[in-house]
């Protein structure tokens, strides 16, 4: 049985891992996507971060190795969230091309296992490795047709998110550490992609455990200087019960 | 390349499925076990209902087929959690064993993509097909070492079975059409497996949208008939926080 590619005689060619990286940048919701080098073409496909796993390592493993070796970009929390196993996933005629040329059974099924992300952008510079000729963060409404099944995959990628924000499992890290309820309510609205209610949304963050109000002020500001909040420790919660329906449809 | 099996020449030996199926009958919380049928032993270890895809079908189309072969059970919408893939967890001797006797393959790596899902026990009675060599449901307090890494998915199952019922997504069709809110309480304490505070809960109850009183109370009891409760459809919620923690440990 032939399990070699032509990257390394370790790796095993039925699964993959993909990696969406999210970067929230104060106003856009961003997804770190790389060129895939071809060396016949002149234009590369844009694809999610994503290679083979090898024989020997776990799928947690492989997914912080490939994105490391594709973008250079590590200490990433990367959270599985999806395996994504269509039989004809990677089969178009565009991908049969590339895989061609990197993989030694470019006819294999291969079963993906996705994980996702959502970092601070500007803390992130993505470079390149491996075979990716560039690596670039793309505006989430301004994503092209993708290699393989990878729009599928951000789909499903974007619902976990905005299943995580709904449950208020937001990053602590993707605001400066005293805020303001703009900010905060922008970081919703760019992750939700849709405007919220102001004053429902204030209402609710008054609520939360997780959020409080500081004696403070912002400084330097032109207008009205606005009151600054801080995400505080909540002890674990056990039974979490979801009781306002803020924004019924 | 083999990618026959001893069952089926059409099996990917690569990657599996396998469904932790929870069975919920008004007092406790039971998960469905296979026997694994050895043809030279006597006692057969306990497993999930899991088993190789086939090349050319879908993870959730294969899950339900496996569970099918093996159980007789369907109609039970499966729902995908987690895909495990740690390269030695089908590997322990006694795993070995029983895959030399069921797959040309033994040796290969299998990726698992598992799914699980919540059913009222009394209306699936499961039998027995392909390799299984029974069918039970185990109470989750006394399950045994079980075959493979399948503890390890069990445990992980029922995390995400609790995080569903954290969000109060819960199955509509558990508890009667009219229930009590004692009901309602065993359904939550038995998921989470820890007692409750009655009050705590009650209020808690009180904000919930998806749930009614009713103008009604229990007949046929020997004590003080209790009002009746039903689920009601809430519009599709757009944005639902999480506000009261309820019990913080």
């Amino acid at each position: 049985m032939n399990t070699s590619s032509k990257q390394s005689p370790n790796i095993n060619p039925h699964v993959s891992v993909d990696c969406v990286i999210f970067g929230f940048d104060d106003d856009k919701l961003k997804v770190l996507l790389i060129e895939q080098a071809h060396p016949n073409k002149e234009t590369h496909r844009l694809a999610l971060p994503g290679d083979l796993v090898f024989e020997n390592e776990g799928l947690d493993e492989a997914a912080a190795r490939v994105l490391n070796e594709l973008t250079r970009l590590k200490g990433i929390f990367l959270r599985q969230f999806h395996a994504f196993g269509n039989p004809d996933r990677v089969s178009n005629d565009k991908d049969k091309e590339w895989l061609e040329t990197y993989r030694t059974d470019p006819n294999a099924r291969v079963i993906t296992i996705a994980y996702f992300s959502l970092v601070k952008m500007e803390e992130y510079n993505p470079g390149t490795g491996s075979f990716a000729a560039a690596s670039n963060w793309v505006d989430i409404h301004d994503v092209p047709e993708l290699a393989f099944d990878h729009n599928q995959i951000l789909d499903k990628a974007l619902e976990a998110l905005r299943e995580e924000i709904n449950h208020n499992r937001i990053g602590l890290d993707l605001l400066p550490k005293k805020f303001t309820l703009s900010q905060l309510q922008r970081l919703y609205e760019v992750i939700l992609d849709r405007p919220l209610d102001k004053r429902n949304f204030r209402k609710s963050i008054k609520k939360m455990h997780h959020i409080k109000a500081l004696d403070e002020r912002q400084t330097g500001v032109n207008h009205k200087p606005a009151q600054l909040y801080k995400f505080v420790q909540v002890k674990k919660i056990a039974l979490n019960f979801s009781l306002l329906h803020l924004f019924q449809e």
